[in-house]
C-alpha cells in the first residue's frame, strides 16, 4: 500500500450522502476507480464505526483498495485497516506510529508547510493539505478562505512524502491541485453528495490522471 | 491492579467541575482516598484527552491509584493506563481485550444481568452497573428511572467478576449499593461537583468502608 499511488481518495461522511448508506457510496466509488477510502463518520459512536469499518474492510480488501481510519488507531487495528489519518487535534503522528508499528500507514492533516514538515519528521507516510478551496462538506459552492493549490506547491517543495489535496475539490477544480504537486485529491462531497457517486469518482480520477499526463508530458519535452 | 479493591471510583468530567481543572479534581480525589480514576471527558478532542491522560498517569502512578480510559483503547495504550472502560456503544469487550492483551483491565458498562453475563463471558475484569439512581451528572437531584441497588444484587448473583455501581451515587445513598454486592461506587458529580472534592471523596470512601464492615460483621455473626 503506497500512498504515492493515491489519485482519488474518498473520505466517508454518511451525513452528506442524501440518505444513501456509506457502504453504498463506497461500493460505487470502488466501481468508479477510487484508490483509498478513509472511514471518518465524525459524530457517530465507536461501535457504529467499528461495525461499518469491518464491512468496509471486506469491500476494500476484495477490490485492492486502501482503507484508512480517521483518528482512531484502535479501530484501525481492530478492523485490520491499512492505517490511520490523524489531524492536529488527534493523537500525535509519532504516537500513532508507535502504536501501529512501521508497516501501517500514518497520514496527517496539515494546513501549513511547518505542520507538513513536522508530520514528515514525526514519521507520517503522507499528508493531507487543505482546506484547498475553503469549503465545507455541507456547502460545496462556498470556495473561499481556502489555502489554494499554491499551498500544495509550497508543501510538496518542502517535504518528500506524498501530499493529497483536500477541501472543496471536484472534478472541475482538481487539476490545479495536481499541477501543484499533489499525488491525488481527497474528497467527501464530490463523491458522497453526487447524484451518481460512481460517475463522480470516475470523473475525478480522470481529471487527476489527465492532469498528470499533461504535467508529465510537459516536464519531459 | 485488582478491581475488587475499587471502593471509590472517580469518572472525570470537567464540564461539571465548576471551573476547576480535572487535574485539580483528581489531585483532591487522590488526597481523599480514591482508588481509581477513569479518564472520560466526553466531547473533548483526542489530543486533549491524550495530553490530560499523560498528566493523570503521572499523578495516579505516583499515588498508586488506578487509571482507566473510557472508550479509547489507543489512548489507554499511548498513556500506559491500566486499562479501558467500554460501554455498549464502544468497542466490544472482546475486541478491547484482544488489542490490550491479558494484563490490562477491561471494564464494561452494563444495565442488565444479560449484559453483565455477556461482558464476563467476553473477558471483562469488572462491570459498571447502572444507572443506579437514574440521574445525570447535570442533575444530581433527579433520582428516577434508575435500575436501583436491586439490579446490583441481581448482577452480582449472576457473575463472578466485581461490580461497581454508577449513576446518581453520593455518600448519602452509596450504602445500599454496597449492601447489594458492589465492591464500590463510581461517581462523577459526587466528587467533581462537590465544594470540597477531597472531603467528598473521603465521605464516599467512608460510607463504602463502613457499609462493608457492617455487612461483613452481619454475615459472620
Amino acid at each position: 500500500m503506497d500512498p504515492s499511488n493515491w489519485q482519488t481518495y474518498l473520505v466517508t461522511q454518511e451525513s452528506v450522502s442524501a440518505g444513501r448508506s456509506t457502504l453504498e457510496i463506497v461500493e460505487a466509488a470502488i466501481a468508479g476507480g477510487v484508490d483509498v477510502v478513509q472511514l471518518r463518520e465524525k459524530d457517530t459512536d465507536t461501535r457504529f464505526r467499528y461495525e461499518l469499518g469491518r464491512e468496509l474492510r471486506e469491500l476494500t480488501a476484495e477490490a485492492g483498495v486502501g482503507l484508512i481510519v480517521n483518528d482512531r488507531v484502535d479501530i484501525a487495528q481492530a478492523i485490520d485497516a491499512d492505517g490511520v489519518h490523524v489531524g492536529q487535534s488527534d493523537l500525535p503522528v509519532s504516537v500513532a506510529r508507535d502504536l501501529l508499528g512501521p508497516d501501517s500507514i500514518v497520514g496527517c492533516s496539515t494546513g501549513t508547510v511547518d505542520a507538513a514538515e513536522q508530520a514528515e519528521a514525526d514519521g507520517a507516510d503522507y499528508v493531507g493539505v487543505g482546506t484547498i478551496y475553503g469549503t465545507t462538506s455541507k456547502d460545496v459552492a462556498k470556495h473561499k478562505d481556502g489555502v489554494g493549490p499554491e499551498r500544495v506547491a509550497d508543501v510538496t517543495d518542502a517535504i518528500s512524502i506524498p501530499a493529497v489535496g483536500i477541501g472543496g475539490i471536484t472534478a472541475g477544480n482538481a487539476g490545479p491541485v495536481v499541477e501543484a504537486g499533489a499525488v491525488g485529491v481527497a474528497v467527501i462531497s464530490a463523491i458522497t453528495a453526487a447524484d451518481d457517486p460512481r460517475a463522480a469518482t470516475a470523473a475525478l480520477a480522470s481529471t487527476v490522471e489527465t492532469t498528470k499526463h499533461v504535467e508529465h508530458g510537459g516536464a519531459t519535452e
